[in-house]
């Protein structure tokens, strides 16, 4: 009923379409898979930067500011952006502020849009709910916030996934294997044919969407998993957390995981953003943002994709 | 770090404890297991309302408010209270209207905490993550919201639900055997022993909870699996949606899930707060809820709990 996608490629914006004064379509953002890829290929880095910004942990002198989470994330992106392909925010860091936390959340998306509209925005958020309830989520942030991808849990089946597949263009990225400790409660159980369960998960959402439209999560801590993953989905960019803070190692993952299109997104959040706590904070995050992109300019080259 | 529970018998609020103009202490709201169960013994009812209020969906005529969902909660709630327990808003309903849609929540909570302290208040949120993301989660809804139970996905496992078990009082409503038809599509997996998987997560997650602060949702469209979920989880509350527009039975849940004392929360949204969508919403939601209490009541007395 809502959203109609559309392919832009030189800018993005959402549009009104008008017929005298009557809107007759919104479109939305979208970034397709070619877009993505030509900017991993130009920016030499596939590189997605976690704007999981606690106020706990952000420098003393921003802390007291009540447009605190907004400037730390402006600065963060300011520094980080010619490094970085992607930038990922989890909700969980905007919703425990409530409303203030929303505001710097909308700000922050605002911001990326306007200054750098080749960022590819991910909404971390882990939604899932029954049919119609989706429906609310996939309206939340495909048009209210109208990020170009969100994270989706998929324990309760298709129809908690689908809706998000009613935005042309826009990107469903479902938890595969995750790169924490848990990952191992339920993921891993095999059913009688030996099968663990993310792989049923990845099969099966790969069958309800296409390699221009889904992902799936795949924590970089998970190693040589990687080959079991590409067996089951060759040709599906993979989201990698877990490089840095969680202990998941860049190389391995471009060894097991990487495509000839690259098919890797490779996300930073604590690694980056918290590696100075003082002033110098962006200037810091610039630095290990760039360090990323440079081993995977290398990987890149190693692959020939670039 | 954060907050320590405290059991309120006669009331319940937020508390400060100061020593001088200190704050020593910051306590939440909670509500035992046995205050709920007397709960459900003094209204003879163990109905839960989902507040999924869709915009698109209330009366015309407060259509054009610009406080409409809150007034609209309001409204049914006025109506509904003497009839339930519990209310249940869906963050995927608010979330769409981001920063709109928190006020409105916020409100609505607010105004169930002042005006009916006896109600048990579930953020309907399915949330989940990695271990320091699901505590920023656990923050937002038991410290900011201050809710009496939260939903979550269990897909990643215990360091993605144990932090909600942090604040005692609090409780984890896991997401169990759904109510709609994408839960064929992994929770039935049977591993290699057989078991479904989610008995596998009902079990589990009982092995790192207890039956005073975990609840599982079951659906009501589930029918007679309730016996098999009974085998699994003798004890703990059943959060139970499904009954009305998704077409289980009330009587068939009773049957199969009730226990000595209860141990059932059955929700009802569409059909509660969508039975009439003119002026008249409101009396009609209430004497919706009041037709399913008279049938809980009936229940309950069967059972011999009342």
């Amino acid at each position: 009923r809502h959203p109609r996608m559309h392919r832009q490629s030189d800018y993005r914006r959402k549009r009104r379409e008008t017929e005298g004064d009557r809107i007759v379509k919104i479109r939305y953002e979208t970034m397709t898979r070619k877009e993505l890829l030509d900017n991993i290929r130009r920016k030499k880095s596939f590189l997605c930067v976690g704007l999981d910004t606690d106020i706990q942990k952000i420098p003393e002198h921003l802390k007291n500011d009540a447009d605190a989470i907004f400037k730390f994330n402006k600065a963060i992106i300011d520094a980080t952006a010619p490094y970085c392909v992607a930038y990922k925010p989890n909700l969980a860091f905007y919703e425990c502020f409530g409303i203030e936390g929303w505001t710097a959340l909308e700000k922050t998306i605002k911001y990326l849009k306007q200054n750098y509209p080749d960022q590819f925005i991910i909404a971390d958020a882990k939604r899932g709910d029954i049919g119609n309830t989706s429906a609310m989520y996939a309206r939340s942030f495909f048009e209210h916030l109208d990020v170009d991808a969100i994270t989706v849990a998929p324990y309760m089946g298709e129809d908690s996934i689908s809706p998000f597949y009613g935005y042309e263009g826009k990107w469903v990225i479902v938890l595969g294997l995750t790169s924490n400790k848990g990952s191992h409660d339920f993921q891993l159980t095999e059913d009688a044919d030996g099968t663990p369960l993310y792989q049923n998960v990845m099969s099966k959402v790969s069958s309800w969407g296409t390699s221009d439209n889904t992902m799936f999560v795949v924590g970089a801590t998970q190693g040589k998993m990687f080959e079991e993953v590409r067996r089951v989905v060759p040709d599906k960019f993979l989201l990698v957390p877990g490089v840095g803070a969680q202990g998941g190692s860049l190389e391995e993952v471009a060894r097991y995981g990487m495509t000839d299109d690259c098919g890797l997104l490779v996300n930073s959040s604590r690694g980056i953003i918290y590696a100075s706590t003082g002033e110098d904070f962006a200037t810091v995050a610039g630095q290990k943002a760039k360090e990323l992109q440079v081993q995977m300019e290398q990987l890149l080259a190693d692959k020939g994709i670039i």
